[in-house]
């Protein structure tokens, strides 16, 4: 039973038993585990050792531990293999994971794979490649069940049992007219609970939501989210079915975008890889543009600070709340901006609710920024005057409290909007986040700050 | 076939149906729609209108369309119900969906769902509340399937046919020995793989990787991801199974968890509400107490920049690349933090690894920062001093680069080590995003230009 386990334990007796070369015992330690974990432990491993240990595992498991793997470690496998293990390997793996495989290796290692695998696989392995990238054709298996409409029950079951063997999820099961069209589906379960004689248009459901091979993989994985299927069947444009997506292969699709989302979000190009395997010239291109971009940009800053330097050397307190303008600034039309990029993802706010959304942070941006400039209005007055002695007067303090109101007015109207904005324009909304919207808020925030300056302080 | 729909279009085909109390053709509109859509549409449509709407559907699928309801929704329909019509939406839920309801409705509301329902669904509605919130207890249903060891294939399968109608998922049928503790599992697949007298012993999976009851669902949620699951049993402490968590309450655990994150990460209290339903005072009271704090901070920065009003005032020119240095070291540390923050949710960092991420964020921070160093040197020399006329020295040009070198070094080192730190003592890493990491960042920020500019120009 290894229902309690600790990984960092077994990875270190992995590691003694290949030390002492007792290989029936890295066999059994592993044979026990689920294949996620023994190529958790088999990354840990020296690298000389990985395809050892993969030799030990039975052919099956071996196949299933491959596709867990990180994909330099299968370059290197594959690389190895003789002609007869990659051919073993190809053929106990399921086509959509074959076909992930094949998309991160590079074109020697694909030629290899392809002229190693039998011809219907290879057919359908191109097949699949030839959807663009992020489309759901490129997430669909084509190994499902399909039955024609006039099956019974009875005979139906008689085909699960002869080819279900091969596909990856019989949880389903297609309902096809003569012509291939889709018409109608069969939960495994609604199957085993009908009588042997009824026929597949009797007990079929025909409210069908089929996602189209070139739908974005997102749209279709976020169906998944709202409708609760195990499997989503995916037709061509005279709707005949093609391949099927798996609920196991939704929730990776989401998991990778949205942490794309999130590092977008943070300027950072998406990178796709986990972090400890990233290597530091990869990761220094994934973040430095956006540095480079953004400290161009801060430039402008810079510029309106430097024609009121006049206003700054005359009060020259009025320096000592820039940070505090900016980064109150930033922070409001970020928290606008993260929520909005977030409902956008979600599908909860689409182009037609900008009205709704602007209306809103209005209302929020009032009540946040009356309250915030009254706090500090009396921070001001009692804290860094009576505290600090900065040469705080009640005009200074209006100033900054003045500002403050417009600055967080203005940051939750642009944190707002600019998401909105660039989805409509077909970019991705995420990249309007906290450094972009900070970039804008700062320039605006410092342009009020300075107009209320020479306004209320003849400067 | 309602396989490409307008919802748009028809919530307003049933809205002007609505109006001409043409109420059989709402009824056949939205009879062929998914549970999801059909709630969709009435959250759309006037509130007086909704349990008009409701009573018009099928019972079994006007409890499915409750359960997609928002929670305001449901409780005006609960508050509006005979008690025999809520005693017939509560009978067609999912335990576990009745559960979800009961934990969002109001106490007076709960007290009349509890009298409502049947001794046995109020015995397992009561144990699953008890459950602490994020707990594995709070998402499980209790409406497995499970079978004894020496149960024949064919007993099985009857067994099945009889209950099975119940069951919210039978995909995986649960092995337990005479003193119910869980020895093993067979997937529905084998089930009808296998020959009908092979007893369960012989065909089941012993290798079980099942939660416990007080696990934090997040974490039994990405157990899913990594191992692709469809179901996972719960077990309390004497390994006897009291629950399962289906794939998809997990995949709705887990989106729910990474907005929760996005949300933190851009100093907002997470909501739980979609944006366009929350009302103006909640989104204020999400928002406001983090700007707060962060201004709070942000007052050192000031006070840092008071305290050196002398040197800027001898060099105005210094003033006007404050805010250019503390937005870089702001996304850089962004960019690291965030990075970690994913890293830590997605299982791929833990605190074992804070040596390997120290060391790779700084090589990748002394790059990156020489990088934007050099750079900036140039855009001064040329740029700013030829073109804008800025009044720049060779040696003023140093302070601000010798200090973007040394910012984007400890901004990168912060943004790495505290959402560690964050973890390490019990927090939430995302708390330590941007906003923290800014305010951080710019109190040293700063510390370091004015050390610099006081070292080298002599002021």
């Amino acid at each position: 039973m290894t229902h309690k386990r600790n990984i960092e334990e077994l990875t270190e007796t992995v590691q003694n038993s290949l030390d002492e070369k007792k290989y029936v015992q890295v066999r059994e330690t592993l044979l026990d585990l689920e294949p996620f974990d023994i190529a958790y432990i088999m990354e840990d491993l020296p690298e000389d050792t990985i395809p050892v240990v993969f030799r030990l595992l039975p052919k099956e498991l071996a196949a299933e531990v491959f596709v867990e793997l990180e994909a330099d470690s299968q370059e290197k496998l594959i690389r190895g293999f003789s002609r007869a293990e990659l051919k073993e390997v190809l053929d106990e793996l399921y086509l959509d994971d074959a076909v992930d495989i094949i998309e991160e290796m590079p074109a020697n290692v694909v030629k290899r794979i392809l002229a190693t695998a039998d011809p219907e696989t290879r057919r359908d392995i191109n097949n699949i490649l030839q959807y663009p990238e992020d489309s759901t054709g490129s997430i669909m298996t084509t190994e499902y069940l399909d039955v024609k409409e006039n099956m019974t029950v009875g005979d139906a079951l008689k085909k699960i049992r002869r080819v279900g063997h091969d596909m990856e999820t019989i949880s389903v099961i297609y309902v096809l007219d003569r012509d291939r069209h889709l018409i109608g589906f069969v939960p495994l379960r609604t199957l085993l609970l009908a009588e042997e004689d009824e026929t597949m248009d009797e007990i079929m459901d025909t409210n069908i939501i089929s996602a189209s091979t070139l739908d974005d993989q997102e749209q279709t994985a976020r169906k998944f989210e709202k409708y609760d299927f195990l499997a989503m069947p995916v037709v061509d444009k005279e709707n005949r079915l093609v391949g099927i997506v798996t609920i196991d292969d939704a929730l990776d699709v989401l998991v990778e975008e949205t942490t794309e989302d999130i590092e977008r979000m943070a300027a950072i190009t998406p990178s796709y890889k986990p972090y400890l395997s990233t290597g530091i010239m990869e990761t220094v291109k994934s973040r430095l543009p956006w540095l480079m971009l953004l400290m161009v940009s801060a430039t402008f800053t810079g510029q309106i600070i430097s024609s009121f330097e006049d206003a700054l050397a005359s009060v020259t307190i009025l320096t000592a709340y820039i940070p505090m303008l900016m980064d109150t600034g930033g922070n409001a039309g970020s928290q606008a901006s993260v929520t909005i990029i977030r409902g956008i993802s979600l599908d909860e706010i689409s182009m037609k609710d900008i009205g709704k959304v602007v209306w809103k942070e209005m209302r929020v941006a009032v009540t946040v920024g009356a309250v915030l400039a009254l706090l500090n209005f009396g921070k001001l007055m009692l804290v860094d005057r009576m505290i600090f002695h900065n040469p705080i007067t009640v005009w200074v303090a209006a100033v900054i409290c003045l500002t403050l109101v417009c600055t967080v007015f203005a940051a939750k109207l642009v944190g707002c909007t600019l998401p909105i904005i660039a989805k409509r324009m077909g970019f991705d909304p995420a990249v309007m986040a906290s450094p972009f919207i900070t970039t804008i808020v700062d320039a605006i925030s410092l342009l009020i700050y300075f107009r209320f300056a020479t306004a209320l302080l003849h400067i």
